[in-house]
């Protein structure tokens, strides 16, 4: 595959964060069932809807493109879930735990909002307004779980040191 | 290993963080050296002079948890140069690989962000004072990289795209 253009560049991103969202749908429920702060658990459920929809927009963005919407295997996400994986396996205490999670997650949505990012100023200088309007959709999206989990994390750290 | 308290859990992290800016030390020379602007590999450079002394400072920063600073794979960085590293064997235009550059340095950058962030927090919480401002320090960097990256990339992609 040669990445040419920026269009071939826009589309292979594309399939990247296509892959890296999918393999989050997958890792979420884990997550919700390692955490045990009630609202930690609400909070992952939560954004296992909200990425479900993001895989569509993300399909969606696509079609400007005039490229088959097939994900390729996102190797980051690949390492930032099997280091979340390993930490699940650990014997935290639950509150521990909880702040091990929200950590784990905030590396997940840095790498999303990172993506989004470049694929947002990329469907821009493109021309691509649909794709545009949905990567940004979802960009939002990540920024706000992720400020939702720094203020979840003064609770739930704050009785991890307890 | 368990991971039972935060102070364990930030130990953890830190050699988490300690595998990840070495790993960038070995990367950052091979990025520099597949990009074309001037003004990118001149970034990189700078970063990479920035990131021997962050090394120091995370090496710093396990002073106060009473534990060697030994560092820990990091496998999502692995996952996040691994990625960059096939992108770099694509034969894009000289723009593009730019622009290509940009977006796995950002991806980088992010991870690092967030890592820090959550360092920050645990050694706040845990009364890590020194290890706090040193920690702080590098993060402040971190974000400075994101930032100009962005900034470069707005020159970068429109040479991309004409």
């Amino acid at each position: 595959m040669a990445l040419q253009t920026l269009a071939d560049a826009f589309h292979d991103e594309l399939r990247d964060i296509l892959s890296a969202e999918k393999q989050l749908v997958k890792a979420l429920p884990k997550m919700a069932k390692a955490a045990s702060s009630e609202e930690l658990r609400a909070g992952f459920e939560k954004h296992l809807e909200e990425t479900k929809t993001q895989v569509e927009r993300v399909e969606q963005a696509f079609e400007e493109t005039g490229k088959a919407a097939r994900a390729k295997t996102c190797e980051a996400m690949e390492g930032l879930l099997a280091e979340a994986s390993s930490m699940m396996e650990e014997e935290a205490d639950p509150e521990v735990m909880d702040a091990i999670l929200i950590g784990c997650a905030q590396k997940v949505e840095h790498y999303e909002i990172a993506t989004y990012g470049t694929l947002c100023t990329w469907a821009k200088q493109l021309g691509y307004k649909a794709a545009y309007k949905l990567l940004k959709a979802n960009m939002a999206e990540e920024v706000a779980t992720d400020e939702a989990l720094t203020a979840l994390s003064e609770t739930v750290n704050a009785e991890a040191k307890a």
